[in-house]
């Protein structure tokens, strides 16, 4: 029987994410499985808490990896929190902003979304405006929209949330890893991540934290989760307290592949990374301009992670993207919704937000671009 | 900053699951990440899906692997089929059934459950009697229930439940692999399973199956399915057909493991890993003899990869585990529910139904009772 991961080329990944997984994290998920109850991986999965509270920067004591790739850390940011009837406002500026307002719906919340230009960012002065006339249990925000390559300015959001006693929802799936996330400071009380992004682990966890505020809105629910497998009150009882009461297996080896991929973050030191993050966006971005190509998104709030290049007119995007694929062993991302065919998605994520990789995304750009 | 990995010692894992990953598991995990979007990604996928249907012996095209672990499946099966106030009957004999009732209930389903003593299988006869007076949306049984080690009996329940006209739900996360999977044979409607069991792969996924009767159910839904990232209509969209829509990015390092994993059965060959399982369960069951030790399951409904052996009075059923642990680097399972401290649960899963497997634990077993 042929073996079809035998012929699986091996391609740099700068689209919107999966990126390039680190040598240290693949070497991590190929270990020995070991049982999900033993003393060995439960001391493991304190410290896999303990690392992603100190890149989180936060307190909360429930801070753990939903067994589910990243938009399985959006549904149990909702699901939990929730109940039918409760008022949900979404702050919308791309995909990932109009999914979680269908998310939030499925689950029965009267949402109201505050839409802004894809490409631009959310404006607080509307945010400010609008809040006045309304209130809410959940305000949710995506911190780094991956359709569109926008930074959020969250301590201004969260300041305009704060006093208005909603629970704050962050998605930062593409943030963590490459830009600061401080969410007690911000004081965000709900937040989701994903492993395949700056992180530079393969997709399959949801890197998630609660506050204390809304751990109190879950315990105080008239009726159950409605949904077993990511009820945060029984995740809990085996990631947290003396008891470690099994629920789900959890999924060991994409666990080592966090455990080690936080570490690696975290020896090189935080402010090394981000660092690493913005002088690799300048780089392509100052090649670009060679090239011609713009950017869509102001400087002001790009995220260096993730860069929406303007398609040139009369380029076919796709020919270019298969172009990179087949000659240069390089995938780059399409545009999403409104964006598809507009622009490419270039991700400089994790591990490959270094020059080297830079010089050679703009040499095989400029080769198809020819 | 240390490295806990590096700690982590090997262990031989002879509980309920995770079971020992099988070396080409471990190997194909740790190659390279590509593209969720990738063309050689979406090859992948389709061989996968082919391997999976192989196996499970169905025709089903919605033949795909959940992206979460086997209780995602569990989740997967119910949230996508149940509208509120839908007929559900759980069989119920161990914490599985047990699980599906809380499961079904979250989603506004009337569920009943017929009990059956825990170590016992369903009783056919009372099944037919019950389904006389009721008539049910969805009836679900398990297969092959961890928590007892019973094997229920799937031929005659099947043949009982498919006249009703109510959809078939097995659940056979420890069966798959290592007893007969026959899904269209059976006229099964809803499957899953899970990776961590007979098919000796990480926990992660759940190989999860639909009838083309369920999926008329599920179009026919009034609402959505109130769970956006276990949505089987759009993760269809990702799987299948043409266009392969993104829904959510696929766990591809997981995804790379389950291939391996069922191509490693496949290649060895269905009758053979079938015969491998009997012959480990009986010499198991030959060497529990001579020490005096019995099986909570009579002969005839015992499944091979999952032993429940009574504790003799007097012993201290968890010493012996942790010795197990802490002198042999031999992992067994503690009873659960009112099975806790009277059983131990000894795994001879996949790459672990071998002898040589079974004269370790044997052996490590006689110096523990000394």
């Amino acid at each position: 029987m042929k073996n079809a991961l035998e012929s699986l080329p091996e391609i740099l990944l700068l689209g919107p994410g999966p990126s390039t997984t680190h040598p240290e994290v693949l070497h991590a998920l190929g270990r020995p499985t070991i049982g999900h109850l033993d003393p060995k991986f439960i001391e493991l999965m304190d410290e896999t808490k303990a690392l992603l509270q100190r890149l989180a920067h936060t307190n909360h004591p429930l801070t753990l990896p939903i067994s589910g790739t990243g938009s399985a850390g959006m549904e149990t940011a909702f699901v939990n929190f929730i109940e039918p009837g409760d008022r949900v406002l979404v702050l919308q500026n791309g995909v990932f902003g109009t999914r979680m307002k269908d998310v939030a719906q499925r689950l029965r919340a009267e949402v109201d979304a505050l839409d802004f230009d894809w490409g631009a960012p959310v404006d607080p002065d509307r945010l400010r405006t609008h809040l006045t006339g309304n209130r809410y249990d959940i305000i949710a925000v995506v911190h780094a929209e991956t359709s569109t390559g926008v930074r959020n300015p969250l301590d201004e959001i969260a300041a305009i949330v704060r006093p208005t006693g909603a629970l704050f929802l962050v998605d930062s799936v593409t943030g963590l890893g490459g830009i600061p996330v401080t969410l007690d400071d911000w004081g965000v009380d709900i937040f989701y991540s994903g492993t395949q992004k700056c992180l530079a682990c393969p997709p399959g966890l949801a890197p998630f934290s609660a506050s204390g505020r809304a751990l109190a809105k879950l315990r105080a629910r008239t009726s159950k989760v409605p949904n077993w497998y990511l009820d945060l009150s029984l995740i809990s009882n085996y990631w947290e307290g003396a008891k470690r009461a099994y629920h789900h297996t959890a999924p060991i080896n994409m666990i080592y592949g966090l455990y080690a991929a936080l570490r690696v973050i975290l020896e090189e030191g935080e402010e090394a990374v981000f660092a690493r993050h913005r002088a690799a966006h300048e780089g392509l971005v100052a090649g670009l301009d060679q090239l011609g190509l713009e950017l869509l998104v102001e400087p002001a709030c790009r995220l260096p992670m993730l860069n929406a290049v303007k398609v040139p007119a009369g380029i076919d995007e796709a020919a270019v993207r298969s172009r990179l694929l087949a000659d240069h062993a390089i995938e780059i991302g399409a545009g999403l919704g409104p964006l598809a065919g507009n622009i490419w998605r270039i991700g400089l994520m994790g591990h490959n937000a270094r020059p080297e990789i830079v010089d050679r995304v703009l040499a095989a750009l400029a080769a198809c671009l020819k």
